[in-house]
């Protein structure tokens, strides 16, 4: 039987949120390859694979490793948290691929989906992602932050909401704050801005603020002694219905 | 037993992506509300429920009505296409509640995320969305398409990857092509564009060509006799490992 491949999105946390077809895809294979804590996360659902853990910063040393075991035969999952193409495994895989052994080009590689952590978080609190978004990481270690505050900038004139993905680590404590700065030059204070943590968990936590990011229309709805939802409405101004 | 509402994403298609939270929210419902072929897709799974089936078109008078039926103590599951945040029911639910009775203020709404169109049509081909990226609706019934051109010019300012939602339709025949165009005038005619139909389905179909909308990094790898992958490095340059 020949070497495989799948990048498995686990969703933003909970085994609820697990596709039927990632959960099958982690089943299927020999090997688990990923970071330590998603390898745990999965570790009683999935107890017979074989676990190579690496630690968070070493993505495409891992994807290497992976494609070596795909290589020589092994049924392969890297896992991968939220989606696997948003800000995760799936791409430094295919860097790998592309600056590494040409063999790698033709084994079956292939993706499964999960859910992102801005789909979740957005979730958490009713809909603010109902217009036209973007997604922004804020973590320079693999661009400049001049492509950040490009990105900021561009994201801001076409009002679009705004997802922050690596807002702020030990490394980079000041790059949030610098975004709001920044998005403040453009954006209306009374803007709305959320931040979620641990989305769709039961340790989940969501702020609500206001100054900076999203969409000018993102709006919420009060409630008696009740968080309110926060939404952004599908069209550019009030239509009578 | 009050009522409650929860908007339910079925993800792209097929049952392998409806995570278990969504089935438990259809199956603890006892009134499913939506676009008629989304609820013939779950009817077999969810047989026992009394169904609302409506037209494409009427969003909000769909949730008007599902927050009627949770008003009077239903436990109702909106079904919502992909994920119901992205350009999909959750934001009419809201926009319904903002604007209907105050009594619906005080239901208990939730919202069940899912695999959202991007995700998957990202997925079939590799890892395109692994930079900045941002979802565009091409649709102009509830914005203007100046809206649609300044966010349009923003996202290649930006050198954002771009995915397109509701790309054309029978009354908008010429508005992707019109997209292309203002495209072209900023980016390399050697940009990806990939068409992505019916993603993570049997029936799915994907062409690659190039011109137009994508990030400028966006690249392929060529395989042997086979499709070839996709993806968007997460380094702005290529970065020396």
């Amino acid at each position: 039987m020949s070497g495989a491949l799948v990048i498995v999105g686990l969703g933003p946390g909970s085994a609820d949120l697990l596709t039927p077809a990632a959960a099958r895809a982690l089943h299927a294979a020999t090997d688990l390859v990923g970071y330590g804590p998603y390898l745990d996360r999965i570790a009683e659902s999935v107890p017979n694979q074989r676990r190579h853990a690496s630690d968070n910063r070493v993505e495409v040393e891992r994807a290497r490793h992976a494609l070596e075991l795909a290589a020589e035969g092994r049924q392969v999952a890297v896992v991968s948290g939220g989606d696997p193409g948003v800000f995760a495994m799936a791409a430094a895989v295919f860097e790998a691929v592309e600056s590494g052994e040409p063999a790698w080009r033709e084994l079956d590689i292939r993706v499964e989906p999960g859910i992102t952590a801005m789909l979740a978080a957005a979730a958490e609190v009713g809909a603010p992602l109902g217009a036209d978004f973007c997604a922004i990481s804020l973590s320079d270690n693999l661009k400049s932050w001049e492509t950040i505050e490009r990105r900021l900038r561009a994201a801001a004139e076409g009002d679009f909401v705004i997802a922050l993905y690596n807002p702020a680590s030990k490394a980079r404590p000041h790059q949030l704050g610098r975004a709001f700065d920044l998005l403040r030059a453009t954006k209306s204070p009374e803007t709305i801005v959320l931040f979620v943590r641990a989305a769709a968990t039961s340790e989940a936590r969501v702020v609500m603020t206001t100054l900076a990011e999203a969409n000018s229309a993102t709006r919420s709805i009060s409630r008696n002694e009740r968080a309110p939802w926060v939404y952004t409405p599908r069209a550019e101004q009030e239509t009578a219905r």
